[in-house]
């Protein structure tokens, strides 16, 4: 049913059952002043609804819910199974999810459960639909969110029932031992197996090195497992509490979320903590830091295209021994709430009211400070309470505008996790990619091929980048194929279609499927070793600069007479050979990159295409601010305006434009102050 | 009893089961011409003793007492309960230490045995009654050692015993799961127990963070094993051989060495090996290298105010596959010699005669070389020999001097182990302090905080320096209230006063118990992260200059008009914010530091309490030669002056003094040699 | 019987079970026509060979062989015991390896079994039995590989089988556990044992440093599993099939590769990788890179004069997550060719035809492209192919010609693997003298020292380099000794003759054995810090330049008047300590140099004993090119030139000579083409 609301819905996680009760209306009031209107609650409160075996008690959340709805607050609830209860771990271990090697992991920390343990799947099964039957009737409840952060920490799972589970599996997609180990290339070192008893998801080796084929369909495995963790939950809710909706939280490795979500919810949300980039840094040239979570929520958006941000950073993260951040600095959780709408989002909970008083994350800390008072992202909270009351309703429904599409695809991303001889390239050229796309205000999506992708999914854009598919399927080739000869542009980087859905080297030369769309075919190739100075790229044009390869080398003849050599390789044994070519066909063309993609290339490529920035003809944004444009049905375009920067920014208006959040007219060069938002209607 | 001796004892580590026995007359005789008294031998001996299972057998060590005793050598014994034999790890494995994870360690290393095996206990019991009711009226014996090193190279127990000891533990302290659950905010991450069956010692988890409230009881717990696996052998020593007296070398992690002593022993020891300094240096400015041990002395003395150094560096240190220290340079043995007595050593013991010519300490080396001849350290022990029998008595009973102290307690240093946000401040602002008053030739003790601390504790020293004290007890901010009020200086760092004894947020305002105290309380802070730029702070006097704060910022308001502001911040969204306060309360004055001490503010702090050294009117020694001094009840004082340098150092007296142990007047300019020592009569 | 061959044999790794069989003929004739005689086949199908236990089917390869032999090509067969089948370690698991804290090996990988599983055993007789049994009068097999590069991976085993093989191996090597105790130094850290049953491999400890001596045991008991794990094979195959020759392919850790010829062999083979050095590069000065290759096949020369390459290097290597190497340069493949065959190799395979399409290893290309064409290596194949028909036969049977050696034994090797007090020397001091060979053109041979080695071994050089023999056997020593009185050349370094063969510390003064052949005795020594400068040694002669120490400083005194001291320490605490001394003995002469070598010194100790070049009168190569020689016994020379640079390189002969691989008659200043070889009789 998707998310499909009739006022911008704003609040934060909250936990009732870690403060005392006299002081939950305080909080309730103040939320409410804020201009909240929504809490999630209870997805870690297992021991409260159960707190011995079968003994179900609901009162503590009742009071909880019901103090909320009379502040006029809706609640989310989570269901608690990320933390199965300690007398549960202790009577039955075999709930627990173990490491490769043999080591369970035991009750303390969080998500220390498999997903197909009998045992644990009933004893889930249970406590939601104990909670659902309790809560379907209760006027403040609106939806669900299942689990919590499925896969985060740790997305591989070894315990025996995964095994058993495993073998099952590959029973139904397999059928007979000799497909399994075909499928498997199990005659390199004589891996065949003659009895299904002997199949076992990936284990400890002398090598650390598994059966790559093997890895691939374990982490398949691993994704259907998820889901169908989380559908067994949404088929108790839909048919308990048919009114409400069901969400989770994520995105985390190894889950197809895009089918996740297609199957179990009716959207998606994002966990979003642009802090993560002061510990983790985009140590690439011209580094976009937190703006970089932009990338995350246009995946996010590629799954629901309106979606919520069940947690949004409000305070320094971290825990006692990992994960330590500053604190946001004044503007930047405006900021980044913000960033999150700009790309979609229709809800956006905080987290959280308060840090916990104790435990492993007492220093992820919320609105209010640790000691009991509020600090000033409450001030903060408060403006954006009043924004969204303002211009909340004008947004929610519209869509992200964008004319250019990144292609993904799981099997490529799941493949080239093990495989560095594609995966790696991915992440560069992909980060390339978006990061000059930001800089030119170029908005761009992403988009996941599946086998329900159609024509018209791609046609809803100009231009495609498909960086390293090395498994290119005939479906989506084809796909490709009748986009381009319908007026698509398609960018392709080396190392395309070489490689069998199974991961297999492909017997095809490549780029197999995508070869005729090309015109060009892989002669030779080569890693760029470490140590090794990468080759220059020289191109023809006028007013082009030359290049550096990245990491690879992809050697190409051309094999049509339609194709025209952009670039070639400068240096190296290699030199003259071809390094980005271009093919007409149809009305649309194809370009062929010879290497990994890196920020020069990208630049360049952008202007070989002669695409600018939609608002080229209203304004004039500096490099440090990223546009978004949300549009709705009704034709009504908003432009959203982000400053990432500590310091002010110029910008130029051409023409004159009304500041919506301010109310100002702006007009000619103005300024924008530090992590400051403007949204325009253009 | 204290360490009262009539003599200073000057020996050796000896190992006459790893030598062919028509040798050991010549090495006592060796010993006594170089004038030592005492040897420590059979702490790693049990097999010797107890070669089978309730078999036991003296000759060996009995020969070789006699044999000591005929050269005029006292002995002390250890207890060999560091390495139990092969018979009894083979028979009863249960005995053994178990990694978190669950791998037990074997036999062949040493202390791979756990403090809660009833079995062991037993073990150990009747070894240490046999060897005490055997040797309690052996004329050379005096004293015993129980165990050696406890806690070295692993202070985390993990067997079966530790975990059943450790839930009997939790009940004595906690009686009801009720209290456990609360202290261990088990309501966070659904941790909450429901039957005693379910708690354990932290096991392994998802996320290497376990619950930190759950690891400090384990710390806690880990220390008191350690105290009852030491009290039993004290008890039975005690009962068996009461004219002896008894002590233990430290100093390593998750002890309470104070409480160890206090209940367990007569004195402490310490074995001390400066040259790790070549192996792990101290990375920050002004390194101090082998004379940061001086800080390792100033610890121990903490815990006894007279010591042993029962191992000290005779030797190039190391053992076959780690820890490869170069050979003590000449000079160097009796400048560490004296850096022990200096800071109130009576007795000292090298390590060892001779390197074990196998194993995995082969090339821990010692006063004779492997290979049997005596090395140029012979040289330098004779010399010691000869210098102790001049000044030995005249030290011995004395104590260290120093006006200040820096403030420790393990509640912050156990709770700050896993907790980064308070753990990684303290080690980096008392090593600059310690720093500071080193280069300043200002004597500093070490003061650690306990349930028995007095305010006369405290009004031993004009200044006090308590850094981070997350914790801050009521008791002791209660303590340091008093001690302000009647004169006292108190210098707090950021992050005082946050957190509750468990290791909770406090509902506090910080700095909690010494707010009045301080007159600043918390409004907002951050960590710096890795990537930013720490801020400038800037002083308002003259002849201030500007320092750089140092891993993270409190934000603080001022609320009492007695306070001062000394310096501010003067970059940052904190622009502006007090860095530096001065509060005066009654005769003393308090200073808070918002943020990480570093060596430059400490400087300044130093100067701002007009604090000078206690020899400032008779000499000026240069930084690279450490002061300290020793006085007698009678009023004598003795200055040791140590050069660390390889170079000779500049001294200027400014009055006529003799140097003890040359016997040379000293006045005006003088210089001192590569690594020499000089002790003056004040 | 050695590898006496009548004319070069060339091939390739070959693997039928992976390709489909239609394509067989195609690639044996593709085989036939680039010159190709020899393929290998088979050591990783034991499951083609028996499906199921007991149940064995030979077809397959009886096709592949066949037809093989249809198009010329002999056969070598692999054993298959690399890779034991999922039936058998799924009936088995005992067969499988364990690391040394207990985690067994899973099937999966490869090389998880261990060598003394009787079960393990029984079934690789069999399938041996078997394989031998079937094919010991196929017309095209010629010889067998037994299993494949034993050791490789992981040299550890762990399991129960080795545990209590190891306690029997213990018993036959001391008899009584008195002998044990004492050999493994017990009585440190109260190791003894009383009972066999409590002696073990190493286990897992508290502290990652085991008994130096019981390691020192296991990985000699190590190399004699492995060699009785292959001698069972070659008896089979010598009792089953008498006329095939027996090899494997090396060289991996602990492993006697002599006595494993010795015992079982008729001759080594060596897989020769050299592009692990774009990965793995030397880091030192004037880094060799793939021309350090050349030392590993020194090494392999060291066991047979004439060996196999069984893997040669074709195309880029890697796994899908390690090892990810460039591919070779054009020329590349046929330079390591070349290099192989200079060496001493009279027979070499590639690695491999065509990589795997699937599996681990789907990146190890070879001679062709993935995609089933052919790849630019084909070519380069062809001319090795044509070059071998013209010069091969008057090459085959030749030796290297070397008046250097370096001198290696196995003791030092595996006691120095832990012992890094001396390990660490070894590997630098061995790295630099070949590194100055190499570039002065001057043959160096590798002379491993065992209870074998004769004075004749020795005499066959002018000097023998021995760098840092910690063990200094007394048979070696007198050897040694009577080289000297003979007029060969000795240089030791620092370090030399401290330790017994049990690796304990001798009683002896060092260097021990050879203190009358060097007339110096150690006196004292230290290691460099890490921190620490490196002091300067001076040389009195004209023309010789300052060097400095490595890591170890050995301070001696000098005992014989013969001795002149030719370097001293110029710094630290040592200064003018001897550093460089020589010793005239009979007819030759002794260095004594008293730290561990580097480039300099060892190029001026090349100076000081006036060694040139052999081909100094023919030519004057330049540094980035290899000589090496092989003689035939009719007096016939061969020099190999061998270019590792992708830059032309001058090269001068003073007097005329024919290329043979061109027939072009080289003079004066010719030019090398980039990876270019010339093979030039002298």
């Amino acid at each position: 049913m998707g998310l499909e609301l009739n006022e911008f819905h704003l609040g934060v996680c909250y936990y009732p059952e870690q403060w005392p009760e006299q002081n939950w209306s305080k909080d309730y009031r103040d939320m409410h002043n804020l201009g909240f209107n929504v809490i999630r609650v209870g997805e870690f409160a297992w021991s409260i609804f159960e707190p011995e075996e079968g003994n179900f008690e609901f009162d503590l959340f009742d009071r909880a819910l019901d103090l909320a709805h009379s502040y006029g607050l809706k609640v989310i609830l989570g269901t608690p199974t990320a933390t199965p209860p300690a007398w549960l771990t202790y009577k039955y271990p075999e709930v627990l999810n173990v490491s490769k090697s043999g080591v369970q992991f035991q009750h303390g920390e969080r998500r220390h459960y498999n997903y197909n343990s009998p045992v644990y799947k009933k004893m889930c099964a249970r406590i939601v639909e104990r909670m659902t039957k309790h809560y379907r009737h209760h006027p403040a409840v609106i939806g669900w969110q299942i689990d919590n952060e499925l896969n985060c920490h740790i997305a591989d799972f070894y315990s025996n029932s995964d095994h058993e589970e495993f073998r099952e599996w590959l029973k139904d997609k397999y059928v007979s031992l000799e497909a399994l180990n075909t499928a498997w290339g199990a005659t390199f070192w004589n891996q065949t197996y003659n009895d299904w008893e002997q199949v076992h998801l990936t284990r400890e080796g002398t090598c650390q090195s598994p059966n790559p084929h093997q890895r691939l369909d374990e982490i398949i495995f691993f994704s259907e497992s998820t889901i169908s963790f989380a559908k067994f939950q949404a088929e108790i809710i839909r048919k308990e509490a048919p009114e409400h909706w069901i969400t989770t939280n994520g995105m985390f490795d190894h889950l197809d979320n895009h089918r996740l979500t297609r199957e179990c919810l009716d959207f998606y949300s994002y966990d979003s903590y642009p802090n993560f980039s002061t510990i983790y840094p985009d140590s690439e040239e011209f580094p976009l830091l937190d703006r970089k979570w932009s990338w995350n929520l246009t995946k996010t958006r590629s799954v629901s295209s309106q979606f919520a941000v069940m947690e949004q950073q409000s305070g320094s993260g971290g825990w006692n021994n990992q994960m330590i951040m500053p604190s946001p600095k004044p503007g930047q959780m405006r900021l980044w709430t913000y960033q999150s709408i700009a790309h979609g989002a229709d809800m956006l909970l905080y987290f959280r009211w308060r840090t916990a008083p104790y435990g492993t994350e007492m220093y992820w800390h919320g609105l209010n400070n640790p000691h009991g008072q509020p600090n000033r992202q409450m001030e903060e909270a408060k403006k954006i309470g009043q924004e969204m009351k303002m211009i909340g309703t004008s947004i929610i429904g519209s869509h992200y505008e964008a004319e250019v599409a990144i292609i993904r695809d799981y099997p490529n991303e799941w493949d080239g996790e093990l495989d560095q001889w594609h995966g790696k390239l991915q992440n560069q050229s992909v980060l390339s990619w978006f990061k000059v796309l930001q800089y030119q205000h170029i908005p761009v999506d992403a988009l996941y091929m599946n086998e329900q992708t159609t024509i018209d999914d791609l046609m809803a854009y100009n231009v495609v980048i498909y960086p390293h598919a090395a498994i290119m399927t005939e479906n989506t080739a084809f796909l490709l194929e009748q986009y381009v000869k319908q007026g698509g542009k398609v960018i392709f980087g080396c190392r395309t279609g070489y490689k069998t859905i199974e991961g297999h080297y492909s017997t095809e030369v490549p780029p197999g499927g995508v070869s005729q769309l090309t015109g060009v075919a892989l002669q030779d190739f080569t890693v760029i070793g470490p140590n090794e100075k990468a080759p220059t790229i020289h191109f023809g044009r006028n007013g082009y600069t030359e290049c550096i390869a990245e990491q690879f080398v992809d050697i190409v003849t051309i094999h049509a007479e339609s194709v025209q050599v952009l670039g070639t390789f400068s240096e190296g044994y290699f030199k003259g050979s071809p390094a980005l070519t271009m093919n007409q066909v149809g009305n649309g063309c194809v370009y062929y990159y010879c290497s990994a993609f890196n920020y020069k290339i990208a630049l360049q490529l952008l202007d070989e295409m002669n695409m600018v920035s939609p608002v080229e003809e209203v304004m004039e944004p500096p490099q440090q601010i990223e546009l978004s444009i949300r549009a709705q049905v009704n034709g009504d375009r908003y432009a959203f305006l982000l400053n990432y920067s500590s310091e002010k920014q110029d910008l130029y208006l051409k023409v004159k434009r009304i500041e919506l959040l301010s109310n100002v007219e702006l007009d000619g060069k103005i300024q924008i102050e530090p992590f400051g938002v403007y949204v325009v209607k253009l």
